[in-house]
């Protein structure tokens, strides 16, 4: 093996730096070489056979590295993490360097192969696959326990806390960067977004939420014009008006049938579809006493199964509870404050006191928004602390545990003002304000306040550096300096959610207000615009995550529209036009009502069934992948038993 | 490749015969040549390279061939189908002739390594499989077209209308067969099944339709024993009555997610659930102009998806909802019947009389069953004229006609009784005849009938060949002349949609009628007796087919059990004792009788999903494989690139 990775030399005239790794002021000198010895070492001696590169600043700190990898060794990585790329007869494939030449715009010399995104995952990946070979500890930090096998770059990224490494990050390359920004949000115009573009620059991830965003934009924009005459003509005629709920129903339903098969599509076009999916390495932050691994029969940290869901059923449910319970009162006091507005006005009947009705909600609408946040520092450590294996695992459990509170938290007192206070107009009220509200919150606490912030920071850099160079022409130096005061993107958790609850606000109670899917679209399209300029100028670049759907949202929006149906129907059995329909009996009435409800599910459920999640042509392609592979089974176990017989 | 295959000769010191297969009495010379060479032909020259024997009898008829094959070549086609084995450190791994000797109980000349059954599916799968080379059509029938590539054991088995083939069936093992049957149904004891034992006779199908009876039997149990005090002491009251209605519908939901479970532990141990899908072939009765398969790039027969869509819903739902009309139409005579028959019974009061009180029901149960069997074959040959070109797609729409067709007709009648006439005894009257009279006309028509003809054919066999031997003493003319005479066995369709309706009628009603699963596990026992009785009596042995799950009847009984909760709250809503707790108003009753439904279904949903498919020890096992499979392409793809590097 040795002689085979040999030239890949870690000295490559033409280096390009794709990561930094930050190390704390004041590392030991034994554990900064030890650490750049195991990035540069070659493969055969178990390091990651990359290239390194202290940065010097102009104080003379050698603390930053910058590294980057020769092209040969991104086109190994790529084979290793699985990277899915066309082919010059436009099926997609898993690369292989063996099969190298097969690829479409594959050239040896064409450095743009792999985009610089898929670079820097892949240096992400063997980073975080670097392991430990003989050495108890790392050297200087006698704490730090390593064990052979055991992942360094998982253990140092824990170590971020114990202070030996401040950060990685990837760099940003300003001139892709500028092309980005003007065909994204430069100019403005309308049109789609340039996925494409994003999904090379940012990956996967970021860009299925862009396109996720978009096209929830788009198909929200018949709910909107439907919307529309509702309010201006203040149609409250029960044909109508069931008609506008049905509608709305089944086109939830379809929407997000048809979203899957649109991100199909669009995985398929980027190879993530058919990636295969890695073997999932214990997360960080796990910990446990070191036992044997019963699926790779390697020595790792153990957990009990049973511990945890002690923690989970003992500890994190109680608490959530307790935090619902909490919610619930916070809401009870609302309804206070607001019957208090509602008096004074009556008694005072002034401007000010007109205003003052809306207060109550207004402040409802902070607190709420503070109670998540804080919820969600809560349930992060609570997660955390019921220590999953996996990071898919901690997702799950931390993703459930603020939906419900989050779900709870924006809809209970629209819950309690319809099906308790049974109260219209000030459903329709509350409804507005909270939408609109929690829209403007989130657009400034989001983006426009860390854009101000970061635009202040970069003023005073360039005070600082005397420089008055544009962004374009920073040299490195700068150019990581002011990257690594960047804030850090924390992945769309956020972003989701966001749409998340603006889809409960526009189809839990759209009969009622239908101008909400307005304020959606028009929400959406600035949030298009936030969200871009977000990424682009206020955080730090994110490494790339392939993903081949949006995963547990897209139950979550399911979960949604299902009780939108049973909500709405109740709506629409208590409006006034549908009482009156039934003049001699209230159980008609209900009957009547739950039937509708029922049949609606039912029609959900099988149009859920029936519709393919992807569509024909992208099932033929995976058809054909698939036989393929098998074939070449076939054909290799002949080869194999042919072999086996001539011995 | 021919060198290495030459040696596994096509003659062989101890032929054992598998498969029978029986041409058509007066076959062309040619056609028998050219079919008998294709089958013991080598396979680098196109054939299957098997064994092949005509079976001589008394009149020296030529029409019956024995196939048999070498243990070699057996042992390769465990590998071409993908067979999954236990290996010596007791893991499951896809067999490979190059690993044969880490394998549990494998020896060179230990022929009983492959079960028999598994041997004829080898064969059958080796036949299916046996492809044109050159000949443009089936020598001596010019009209039976062929091209290179085309399946030809398909094409033979299309012929079977044609006459060429009469049929191809697998042989009984006679020792085995008794063995089996004395274990099994022999004695009459309390215990589970030997269902490894059927597996490894009957195949995975048929032991896990078996499985899942015993297993839907004991699920039973708790319902019929909390069930019969209500029958015994006529408990009406409302606490004992939602209890009983409640445990049975998170019962219900309890045994399908447990039966997931214990499915995957069975069809683990048997290699069937790691055992990797084969690419499917047309399946035998596909039509259509030859073109390009875009999936395989070969020609092959291709129809327009567009035209069978046309099919399905221009005629084949009409033709459906038609008879579904016609089934409502035949009930509404049945309750004109009834009402004649209550009225004869006011008039005579006679025990004569009230017998006849019974008459409509029975005569109704007999009409659906004859109606039911009816619609079955016109189901079948809509479903075959829609042109499917997957086996599954036609069995997927097959199963949905039928199963739509049999719930409206075994159950309409009862929701009719129930939810328009609102009458409970004549409710409970009803669904006890309903379910009585099925069961037995059932076992009667299924199992018991064709014994009585079988036994009879015996004999007469028997007084004709003038022997007096037992079945084991029987010469293999004799054996293989009385298999072909005897019924075939259709799968497993027909035995789960009988469990299927019984699921029905316990869950559906349930809270009116609770000794419905005293009967219900009472018939389950004689039907596990019968069932046993028609596999190894009466039915030619059938083809192993392996299989990891139930497939859509999981589906099916799931859906079933969603309709249960929605009729169970209604009937619970309905009773007198509930309906006097809400004296006031009805209102009340009907919104709580909802809101208790809707949290009936949440939790079921909740349930589902909270509940794992398969049990820890076996995702464990799962993660295993895959982490070794993953470490086994990593180490591969270094060995290629490291190749590829050296050259």
């Amino acid at each position: 093996m040795k002689e085979t990775w040999s030239f890949l030399d870690t000295f490559e005239p033409n280096f390009r730096p794709l990561v930094v790794i930050e190390l704390a002021k004041g590392t030991k000198k034994e554990t900064i070489e030890w650490f750049t010895k195991r990035i540069v070492d070659k493969k055969a001696n178990g390091g990651a056979q990359l290239l390194i590169k202290p940065l010097v600043t102009e104080d003379g700190d050698e603390n930053i590295y910058l590294i980057g990898a020769s092209y040969l060794r991104l086109l190994l990585g790529a084979e290793t993490v699985g990277l899915v790329k066309e082919c010059n007869d436009n099926s997609m494939r898993s690369f292989t360097y063996s099969s190298r030449k097969t690829f479409k715009d594959f050239a040896d010399d064409n450095h743009n192969f792999l985009t610089m995104s898929e670079c820097q995952y892949i240096i992400k990946h063997e980073l975080e696959n670097l392991r430990a070979r003989d050495e108890k500890m790392i050297p200087g930090y006698p704490q730090a326990k390593l064990y052979p096998g055991k992942s360094i770059g998982k253990q140092v990224r824990r170590l971020l806390t114990n202070g030996i490494l401040v950060q990685i990050f990837p760099l940003h390359d300003r001139e892709e960067l500028k092309k980005l920004r003007h065909t994204w949000y430069g100019r403005v115009r309308i049109g789609y977004q340039p996925l494409d573009e994003i999904r090379s620059y940012f990956g996967e991830t970021i860009a299925l939420y862009f396109g996720f965003l978009e096209y929830f934009t788009f198909a929200l924009i018949p709910m909107a014009v439907i919307g529309i005459p509702y309010y201006v003509f203040a149609w409250e005629d029960y044909d109508k008006y069931v008609m506008f709920a049905t509608f709305n129903l089944l086109w939830s339903t379809v929407i997000l049938e048809v979203w899957k098969r649109i991100c199909a599509v669009m995985t398929y076009r980027w190879g993530t579809l058919l990636m295969k999916r890695q073997f999932e390495e214990p997360r960080p932050g796990f910990h446990g006493a070191l036992g044997i691994n019963p699926v790779t029969g390697k020595e790792e940290p153990v957990y009990s199964s049973i511990k945890r869901q002690l923690r989970i059923y003992l500890v994190s449910v109680p608490f959530v509870c307790l935090c619902l319970y909490f919610s619930l009162y916070v809401m009870m006091i609302y309804f206070d404050l607001e019957q208090w507005a509602l008096d004074y006005h009556e008694e005072n009947k002034s401007t000010f006191s007109s205003l003052m009705l809306y207060v109550p909600s207004i402040i409802y609408a902070v607190v709420i928004e503070v109670m998540n946040r804080i919820y969600r520092y809560a349930a992060e450590f609570l997660t955390s602390w019921e220590n999953h294996r996996l990071e898919s695992s901690y997702q799950n459990h931390l993703i459930l545990k603020v939906l419900v509170f989050n779900f709870l938290n924006c809809f209970a007192s629209l819950f309690y003002i319809a099906f308790v206070l049974f109260d219209m107009k000030l459903l329709r009220q509350s409804l507005a304000t909270l939408l609109i509200t929690s829209q403007i919150l989130n657009q400034f606490a989001e983006s426009l306040l860390p854009y101000w912030l970061q635009k202040r920071h970069v003023k005073k850099m360039k005070k600082h550096t005397r420089s008055l160079k544009t962004d374009t022409d920073l040299s490195l130096v700068e150019q990581v300096n002011l990257e690594k005061e960047m804030g850090t993107y924390f992945g769309t958790f956020d972003d989701y959610l966001e749409l998340f609850l603006q889809f409960g606000y526009v189809s839990l109670f759209s009969c009622v207000y239908p101008l909400a899917a307005v304020f959606a679209v028009l929400n959406n399209i600035t949030e298009i615009y936030s969200d871009a300029l977000k990424m682009c100028r206020v955080y730090k670049r994110p490494f790339a995550e392939p993903t081949a759907n949006i995963g547990v949202w897209q139950l979550a929006f399911e979960t949604m529209s299902v009780i939108s149906v049973v909500t709405n129907c109740i709506l629409i059995g208590m409006s006034p036009q549908v009482n009156a329909l039934f003049p001699d009996s209230k159980m008609d009435l209900v009957l009547t009502v739950a039937l509708v409800e029922h049949l609606l599910l039912a029609i959900k459920f099988v149009m859920a069934f029936v519709i393919p999640d992807k569509p024909r042509e992208i099932q033929i392609k995976l058809a054909k992948l698939e036989f393929e592979s098998l074939e070449a089974l076939k054909q290799q176990q002949m080869k194999l038993a042919a072999e086996s017989l001539k011995e």
